[in-house]
């Protein structure tokens, strides 16, 4: 089983579509990283999306340090500035798809959005 | 320049994550479907996304008819229903990748989620 985890800082307080907006980016950033194979599984499963929240940037970092160590194809979102939060303002991070074996290594503790 | 629009059932009353998952599901697979050459330049603005409400299924099957009447790349997403939907349940719907002056003629109208 395959999935892909979104992970969303909680202290910036986005609203509903600025936080889709910022996922969709993720999702599609680290999609493309992804490896060819993963992404075909993972689509043929449906394509699973996890979306999780972290308390702030340090905690979003730690878990992209920790998937960039295992090789897991992921991205880190830092939002243009246009609206609502300051330029270059990490707000996402996209990891996977990958097999649930790894991704959860890093992510199974982290709490639904 | 180029936008994705992302259109999002708002009686629903989805939460922020599964807005965010629905969302980014949208966006990828109309980016799959989009024009190559609108995709690189798309990226290279910046990858604008706009994520809007509609306030029913029929409201957004009207504007899924008009991104398909324009020949504008557009995926309607189906909810899996492992979770707060009926499996099957129309949730989102992405258009472009496209020009704005072709996306726009559809969408303009739309509020902001």
């Amino acid at each position: 089983m395959f999935k892909q985890v979104i992970v969303v800082r909680k202290d910036l307080k986005m609203d509903k579509g600025k936080t889709a907006a910022q996922a969709a980016h993720a999702s599609l950033e680290a999609y493309k990283r992804a490896d060819v194979k993963d992404v075909t599984e993972w689509e043929a499963e449906g394509m699973k999306k996890i979306v999780v929240g972290v308390k702030d940037i340090k905690e979003l970092m730690a878990i992209k340090d920790r998937a960039k160590n295992l090789n897991l194809p992921y991205y880190v979102v830092r939002d243009a500035g246009k609206t609502q939060l300051k330029s270059g303002t990490v707000t996402t991070l996209g990891i996977g798809p990958s097999p649930d074996e790894k991704i959860d290594r890093i992510t199974h503790n982290l709490k639904l959005l």
